[in-house]
């Protein structure tokens, strides 16, 4: 597990670098790694990180398209962040293969942020196929 | 395996409870879980089970969100709950720790009716990381 | 690994019989499947392949609701199929029970497109849990 903080009421914080240390020092060389957070107002997904207008397009338009409603009755008032939440999921799952992820060229991994700025967990459990 | 039944033509139906008791049963103390539903108009989701204000919120959200529209030609008319399920999912993963879930304070894990009421399956498979 | 080929900008094209071909060649009998494509405007999704209609249903809605929007600054313009990626996500998981996918009556698995066509990769990953 290791903990970030974000610094936005929605943000995608590139965690790539954070998974890639974690598997690498699992020493475990093949299997499937899963990468789960604990919030119900957050998510993981896996998308481009070369340019950053990606994440900042799909921020605006994630807002838009969820954006807050008269007619919810949440007490926190943060019904929209929770629907992100499960529209993107809390997990994402990965091949490991000779030690290393297999990611696309454009692929990194995102936590995202959708009731921050907040303090948030992340784990990642490795399962290996080499006994 | 495990059946419920909804009652609802929409419902998110707090499934925790049995997919604990599933998990406990199997005496696997560390590993990746997944629970999966076999159904095309129909997914499971994590989020907030403390106020159900979070569930009606998100039913009438979606619903709103993907509503019928003249253009679907799918015979059976409900083309916007296939479309509900392909974005929410029909699986999510855990990772089993010293015997239990590894969920957030808030998380539960809902099974999401989007074409009930109906009887419904749910299957959950451990892999065990000891051997 | 396998690669297709999509040949429409928007696609959803059913690899049902490609995942359990690859599957079936592995001798594994028992564990989780996971379908991974390395792409950042594409996904994977199991959703009905009985009336194509679906299929057809979901690519027109889909496209309305993450449209293309001026406020875009992503240079290849194709920020609406990166958000659809992250919407529908780049992988599933599945359970091989007894050397077949628990699949449901309907449901089948796609590779989805969302900025195409061209030549796509799928990894497939089974993680056996007899040892």
């Amino acid at each position: 597990m290791f903990e970030i903080s974000t610094v936005a009421s929605m943000e995608l914080k590139d965690i790539s670098g954070l998974v890639k240390k974690y598997v690498g020092e699992s020493d475990i060389g093949n299997g499937i790694v899963l990468v789960y957070t604990p919030h119900t107002t957050a998510g993981i997904t896996i998308n481009e990180n070369a340019d950053p207008s990606v994440k900042s397009d799909m921020i605006k338009f994630l807002s838009e398209m969820v954006p807050d409603k008269s007619y919810f009755r949440h007490m926190e008032g943060n019904s929209s962040s929770h629907i992100l939440s499960s529209l993107i999921s809390p997990s994402q799952s990965f091949i490991l293969d000779n030690g290393r992820l297999i990611l696309g060229t454009w692929q990194g991994i995102f936590f995202c942020e959708f009731d921050g700025p907040r303090s948030r967990k992340v784990y990642v459990k490795i399962l290996s196929e080499d006994q």
